[in-house]
């Protein structure tokens, strides 16, 4: 059967997740509803799995159909029975043995922290508001020791019987404004709650908690008591997928 | 009785604009309600009177009231009971002459265009979503020809009775990134939908619909009917507040 790619982007305060859920409405459950309406039931794979909370500039979906397809018609009519809270921007037809999740070679999340005083109302669903000073370049030299393959057990909600081994290819916080920290991270893959347990650390560092220097032993440890906790979902937004 | 100023910001997303009204939710009627609650009933003066989904960054607001106020714990318990979608960051004593209405002497108003070939799930409560190439430069020459003071009867919904000469102390678009045009515009006051009308035209100018040079013609009139309308309130933001 051929198989479909969507490119799509959503607001993800108003779902519980990606990930389909009976009772719950999530991104899958929305969009393999219309799918079913408008083509038919499919079973639909995704680039990356996002929690509740957790936004998306670009996530990848594909899935097959014996249907008859019109790419450029089938992401307008997407668009215009899931928008404006999911956008699905474009369609293609792909090779057979395409899988959003299989065939993506890197995930790049960016995390956003609002740094000041006050919290912002036009920011509240797109930052973790933090206040008191944070110390951006010890922030940096704690993340730079997580780049490389390592095990992050100690940064990962476990799932029984899965690796926690994943590949960090670039990780920094740099200043977007006078009160925007952000992080951008970049792997080939990351296990559950990774990226906002990073931050967690980021940020406690940032503040003077602890030292940049314990990164490593954190991680040595590979267990998940010595990291930070994880940050809130409502900062992180999956960027852009690589395939 | 003693003054009192507290500055405010809001997602106006949820609120049928900063007037009080009857039977609808209100930035007023909640602020009044609380400050009701905690102190005793006012009557507050505002700097801004923002529209249906307007936001604010920087709003202020005025009252007297002959109760015993520590100007920080009410600024505290305000945002504690209007937050997170008004958040009172200050709050101070001020003589007893002050209106947040009279005495504010510049307003200055931030307009977001989107400009990209898909809507943003995330920028939706905060711009306005234009599809197709916007002439920046043309959009800068159209706005150039408000700056001064001016009869705004074009640009305004008329009140009855109210004049319409405004004066405007600066005007311009930038591109704040690849995909975001950000008009700011400053005066000593504004007219009823006057910064969404300016909004609307630089778009057409941008457009190529009309000539940048139209401008002082549709000024000149002094009739709504020559003006392009009104852009939507999503976009726009009061941004600052000078006494």
């Amino acid at each position: 059967m051929p198989t479909y790619r969507l490119d799509l982007s959503y607001d993800g305060s108003g779902f519980h997740g990606y990930a389909r859920q009976p009772t719950v409405r999530t991104v899958q459950g929305e969009l393999e509803a219309v799918l079913a309406r408008v083509l038919e039931p499919v079973d639909t794979v995704v680039a990356g799995r996002t929690d509740a909370g957790v936004h998306a500039c670009h996530q990848v979906v594909s899935f097959s159909t014996g249907k008859l397809v019109d790419p450029d018609r089938l992401a307008r009519s997407l668009t215009k029975l899931l928008g404006p809270e999911i956008v699905v921007y474009a369609a293609a037809r792909v090779p057979q043995d395409f899988s959003a999740r299989f065939s993506a070679t890197r995930r790049t999340y960016r995390y956003r922290v609002l740094n000041s005083p006050f919290p912002d109302p036009l920011r509240r669903a797109t930052s973790w508001h933090v206040r008191g000073p944070l110390d951006l370049e010890a922030m940096n030299r704690a993340v730079g020791y997580l780049v490389g393959e390592h095990d992050f057990a100690s940064f990962c909600r476990r799932r029984e019987g899965a690796s926690t081994v994943r590949t960090v290819l670039s990780a920094g916080w740099s200043a977007r404004s006078d009160s925007i920290l952000e992080m951008e991270i970049a792997g080939t893959a990351f296990c559950h709650q990774m990226v906002r347990s990073i931050v967690a650390l980021s940020v406690d560092v940032g503040r003077g908690r602890i030292e940049p220097g314990t990164t490593p032993l954190i991680l040595d440890a590979k267990d998940r008591n010595r990291a930070r906790g994880a940050a809130p979902p409502h900062g992180l937004v999956l960027w852009q997928v690589h395939f």
